[in-house]
């Protein structure tokens, strides 16, 4: 869509310095930006970057001074600015509504009207697929899947049977949700799988990345609460729990049985082993490994494996630099004591 | 499937206590159960749980007392009883034989009529696909690969030219087996690629989880022993050898020209070196690192990076907790000696 | 293609010691080879084999002796040469030109009459695809992607809108490029995605992984330079860019806005916090982390998390095995000074 200065300044509700007519069209960085792109200023390059760009509008600190012809829309946190206002100026319709004709759609399934089903795409018996909410090229929704409004199914996303979204949700290609949990019992010289038969449920408001596989509760359910973001290349096993958003960067591994509280923030490459509790506001630091059954305590920041606090980990690190030096020393004394 | 706990008490072998006739017809948490549920009892948690639950026939231990109103079929080892019980009552029938009209399928496959072929599927020349077995929508099957019985291809499984599965394989969505492994030989100012030309051989009940990828072998082949469960987001390198009955946990890589014995057991995220050896029974904890070449012995038990024996590990991350305590030690000493 | 030892030789630029005429069709291992397959003899444990093995026809360093009836083609690297060999004798025409009929094909794509279009592609508008380009079953080009010459995309392969590639590019499957970012700003109680509109470009001569992912830029691209090879199950986040000629091993993740230089060689399941700088040549050991914005200098070999010096590493790891003896000498020499 298109705006000018002062409408998005309305809907930000934000001063506006300058000319307040700039035609708005599309966000950029100042590098790349053309007359009718928005860029923001957050730190002193970008001010540099800024001035020279081609852009006229620029969301900025209220003490920010570019050239002259420049329009500033001011904003304590520009970043959080410049991402609702891309929200809102690159706000797409979406595909037309309809169902491709190559893709196979079972009677029994109830699609919305104003939904998108794309090309080589199967629906199975009794899927459901809410309003205003694209299905992209093969997808696969097994029996049951239910998926919310507004939702955006990236292309070659699995949804096992039974699946179900909320609303907003946005799946990226090669997202796997609902396969069987990882369990077995040996006995008798075998692996025996244990029933893995519970469900996926994903809150509303859900992004997650390509690539990423989330299991299917083994007797009870997998969770992903509302506004919980997934980054790509993550697993998620049967039975977790993930509290309202949360974030989990990629290819981190959450085992299975374990709750994470709201507002977790996970690096990359976390592991995390089974039954374990992460309690609210937790961060746990990039390739950080929480041992089975242990609990982060809400708020703590931990690092390492075994992960501990990131306070005790640095200290650690420190003095295990120091070793060599530790090392002379005692060699010292010892020879000292040995002349006495 | 429907039967009496009399009927699955029999088929397991075991005593059965209270009413005979209860009806059975599927396996669940005691929290979620219908009176037709099994349940198992493995924990004093669960009994509390079970004493309350609308389930009316339990797996549980001898000494077990419930409701009288609860039928219990004995077992020493609740959770397995449980889980062959799961395997007999939930048995599919799977989808109907036959070919899906959108499949792709060359002339020269052979797929066995008891077979069922998925909507989209594409097979190719020389394909030949085993009795009863099933592959899900999007399924790619390349020149001359070999299925065998009773299999289970979850939508979307890539199989490159010539792999190969035994019988009762079941693989998870997102799959790929098959592909080039990761060989390069630098010269002449660029890289080479080592031939990736042999195979890939998966052996009888073999389950491999979602977005796994097992790479062919460059000159010999890449080989998954029979009864071997690999979770999901695994990497299995070129040449790569897995015993029987090996469990592979999520995340995992397995470097070029491992041999892994039977039985083992790798935790998530563990690193495995190129050319490393993994003898029968030994377990590899979460996350750690096999160095190129190292050999862990028979029923070790290693941890860290680079990994060394648990207790080992044990030792020496309980001492590295204490240096803030060496260091201040030491520094005393010293003085303490200064002050001679 | 079939040629004779000569013929090879002459390709090779090698000299050629015994029958000149020995036909050569194919490479394998010494133990798998039929008569008219190379071998390569590389190490002492290749010559052994080289001896009994069927293959008439070998390259092998100057000074090697085998049987007397097997041709030798002297090479100074014969790994080199052997791979260099199996390019050529291995190369093959490709798919046959043309679009299937199952594929679904925008009117404004541009396909090269000499491309081959597999069964169930979906390609979007203004694609470009070209010369001699095979893309195969169920690959997804979304709107405006751009494929250069000679590339190979297997099947299940996903380019979102505007993915740009070079020329002989090759991609195996479930590989996504182009997904999101994972990028948000958290404010008024919830994520807002940060916008993700930049592209992704990638180099000539490129191979990637199975089920890889490589997220498109924020506001600029995410760029793969020429010559560059990726493992499996990689993460490469939006704004990256890597340089000519690096490797990256499997299940390795580069977070947003890293710049790795030319010839970088990243081991395993490696991880790279964001903003880092890895400059030319470096090595990063495998499980390796590199703390967020950090720069690893040319040339330089570094391990462990957080990453340091190789030598480093070693030196404190073989010191932290020495802690138990620290501290049974530190509580001696206590001993001892509170005997004086």
């Amino acid at each position: 869509m298109t705006c000018t200065a002062a409408e998005l300044a309305q809907y930000l509700e934000a001063k506006i310095e300058g000319d307040p007519h700039v035609p708005l069209a599309g966000v950029a960085s100042p590098e790349r930006a053309r007359a009718e792109d928005l860029i923001y200023v957050q730190s002193a390059r970008h001010a540099a970057l800024a001035v020279h760009s081609a852009a006229r509008c620029a969301i900025a600190p209220r003490e920010t001074r570019l050239a002259a012809d420049k329009t500033i829309i001011q904003a304590a946190n520009p970043k959080l600015a410049f991402a609702k206002a891309a929200a809102w100026l690159l706000q797409k319709s979406g595909p037309a509504p309809g169902i491709h004709a190559s893709a196979v759609v079972s009677a029994s399934a109830k699609v919305a009207p104003s939904a998108s089903i794309g090309p080589c795409v199967v629906i199975e018996d009794e899927v459901e697929i809410g309003d205003a909410t694209a299905i992209g090229a093969f997808c696969f929704l097994g029996r049951g899947a239910h998926v919310g409004e507004h939702c955006r199914l990236h292309p070659r996303v699995t949804l096992y049977a039974g699946v179900r979204l909320g609303h907003r949700v946005e799946l990226h290609s090669g997202v796997v949700l609902g396969a069987d949990g990882f369990g077995y019992v040996f006995g008798e010289g075998r692996h025996w799988k244990f029933p893995q038969i519970g469900g996926v449920e994903i809150g509303d408001d859900v992004e997650i990345g390509a690539n990423t596989t989330i299991d299917r509760g083994s007797l009870d359910d997998t969770r992903i609460g509302p506004g919980v973001k997934i980054d790509n290349l993550v697993q998620v096993a049967h039975n977790v729990r993930i509290g309202q958003d949360s974030v989990i960067a990629a290819q981190t591994g959450i085992s299975g049985s374990c709750t994470l509280g709201a507002n977790v923030v996970a690096g990359g490459q976390v592991g995390i082993g089974d039954h374990c509790t992460i309690e609210d506001g937790a961060m746990l630091g990039g390739q950080a490994g929480i041992l089975n059954g242990k609990t982060i305590r809400a708020g703590q920041i931990v690092w390492g494996t075994p992960a501990r606090p990131l306070a005790k980990f640095k200290e650690q690190f420190a003095l295990a630099s120091r070793l060599p030096d530790f090392a002379a020393r005692l060699r010292k004394l010892e020879q000292s004591r040995a002349e006495d």
